[in-house]
């Protein structure tokens, strides 16, 4: 059984701060500190150029990705770690099309998450034929497919709702479609049990900064199913994806597996920071997240909507249906998540109404959800949120 | 006049190092340790998600472009930071490319580096149409440029030789012949004066952890000249290079001018190393590190000449011919780097026979280049070289 006041006591938490939204940036365990400075003083600092081989920077793209690869249950050896999500969703849809040449449609759903479809917009005219991307509700993903579909590119959990699509049978559909699929995890990944070995998904991508807790601008991870790894090609194709990057060869040769999807310099600070915060998760069991995930976010609920009858459920009512996070929605959301900050209660803001709260059970007990519940009625109640201060909007929100 | 002692005194060098190997990776300056412990400990720990707005995370890539800027000659507000180096070639090139329809030819050189030619090779084989990516000799490349070529894509300082290109002869050539120039500036930037503004280049790229002394996988950097910021599109069109992030709209629309080159979410630890390291370029003229840099160079060479008979030139003799590095070619040169290394003298080898060192005025003085050419005469006068050790070749070198 996992022991999450053990898990707690690993995260930096600044007094008075209760903390739902590790959906958007995970807070800081208390290890990354010290690793992090690690990287800094003992690693560059002593090692200088030295460090890619002594404090194994080269590797731990590879390294890393095998132990994310743990947490969303895919095989050994087909997760690698570099840039950023939306450069990972870029190379798997990029290599996915390749591998559908005779197809044209991009199928996606108007609940992922727009860079997901900025990135396929800017493949697509890249490409210069007649591709298209098509959006459909989330609900009519499954029907839509059918044998157009090059590829069925989703965001397994909504990021404003919190909706989860069913990936297996979506994958399922997609294959017997003859259609590929490209999973987006950012709000899966340590939120959530994943069987992507078992989901019959072909490619996926995620972020390490949200769930996973690996610090602001962390880098993301790419996942090529196996019977594809050796006939995926990169389109990203950098020297560090190359089959031997230090040959300096002028003609490009992919590297073997997933080491192709690798394209450039990894970021050696951000790495040992996403080192420190998967060490969090030794002993940590996604089946029990899940279900601390489920008993508090129903309770979060009961509370709230005992308490606000001004909101209204965002999120699906049924637990299965949600990934990690609960939403409502109010015509002021905006002033009132303000309003909820400077109590203390973080959570954010999604436009045109949504307010959203994370349920991080690695950091977040019951004691913080009731009084999350309190001081959000207190806002609701008081409108506390009709105040010209809150209303001002930030430059990020 | 610049004060080489008070540069020298802002970076960590560890005791009994002379490192000669600034161009792969610059040494830590003092200030990169409580900066980037400022950042995890400070901003991530404490202001959570509001890091973003409250410690300016979200302006970094155009503050800091703005900053590298003017180490390189840019006009304010044409350089943004972010990605790998590999990733900014491809999307200047990519939007070079697209603004020359009319023509399939990328010319670069065989002293590019090899990333440069994959990541062309990768987005030429995404185009699909009948581009070709055609390499000459250095020398040969200005009577390359005729109106086939739509982009000359080049490496002003060949990472092998330090033979230095001529950057505002090529790019006016290249203009006459109505082409356009990608270049890459990995070993130029603070390493030389560079004049973007004045050289008529169109497109620019180049890393952050070589004479920037960012650290290891620091962010890239990409540069747009104003006369096409408004029309250059950035083939990987992510959410941060939208006009409205926060809108979240289904719909791709650029940003405004440079600012459209980002892509996701930049890294935050990374971007505050780099901060430090630009502060260590207050005062510091880079017309005195490009004087600094080829006395230190000349004395070299005539050091390293008259005790190391073995050793032929690699670099060209014309200190204005050359970036700030000094090679040499010797058959044994892996072997030798290594004991060269071990012996406290950090260079660097690369394929297939030379041994380069780069000449960073910042930190490195006459005193070191001195004891550097001495103990490299003792390495190849007693073939220190020659021991199984130093001939086994690790991963990376």
């Amino acid at each position: 059984m996992t022991d999450f006041a053990a898990t707690r006591a690993q995260f930096h938490i600044p007094e008075g701060v209760i903390y739902l939204d590790g959906n958007s940036l995970g807070p800081m365990p208390v290890a990354a500190e010290a690793r992090a400075a690690q990287a800094v003083r003992e690693e560059w600092g002593e090692m200088l150029i030295g460090g890619w081989n002594k404090a194994g920077w080269m590797a731990m793209p590879r390294v890393l990705g095998r132990h994310v690869g743990r947490l969303i249950g895919a095989e050994p050896g087909t997760v690698v770690i570099g840039d950023t999500l939306s450069i990972k969703v870029y190379q798997a849809l990029a290599a996915a099309l390749a591998m559908r040449p005779e197809r044209r449609v991009v199928l996606s759903d108007s609940g992922n998450f727009p860079t997901d479809l900025y990135m396929a917009q800017g493949l697509i005219k890249s490409l210069g034929q007649d591709h298209e991307l098509r959006i459909v509700a989330p609900e009519e993903v499954e029907a839509a497919i059918d044998e157009d579909i090059a590829v069925v590119m989703l965001t397994e959990v909504d990021y404003r709702t919190g909706r989860l699509h069913d990936m297996a049978a979506i994958s399922a559909r997609a294959r017997a479609a003859g259609a590929l699929t490209v999973w987006d995890l950012a709000h899966s990944a340590g939120a959530l049990p994943i069987d992507l070995a078992g989901s019959g998904a072909d490619f996926a991508a995620g972020c390490t900064y949200k769930y996973l807790n690996a610090g602001p601008g962390a880098p993301a991870f790419i996942y090529v199913a196996p019977r594809h790894s050796d006939r995926a090609l990169p389109a990203l194709s950098g020297w560090l994806g190359h089959a031997a990057p230090f040959a300096f060869e002028q003609g490009y040769r992919p590297g073997e597996g997933i080491d192709r999807m690798r394209v450039g310099t990894p970021p050696v600070l951000q790495m040992a920071a996403l080192e420190a915060a998967l060490g969090v998760w030794d002993g940590v069991s996604m089946t029990d997240i899940r279900a601390r995930s489920i008993e508090l976010s129903e309770l979060f609920i009961a509370e709230v909507e005992s308490r606000c009858p001004q909101l209204e459920l965002a999120s699906p009512r049924d637990p299965l249906q949600r990934g990690s996070q609960v939403s409502f929605r109010f015509e002021e959301s905006y002033a009132a998540v303000q309003a909820l900050i400077a109590r203390g209660v973080v959570g954010d803001f999604r436009a045109p109404d949504i307010m959203r709260f994370g349920i991080a059970p690695l950091y977040i007990g019951e004691d913080e959800i009731r009084r999350a519940a309190l001081i959000l009625q207190d806002v609701m109640e008081n409108r506390l949120w009709d105040d010209p201060t809150y209303r001002a909007r930030a430059a990020v929100t």
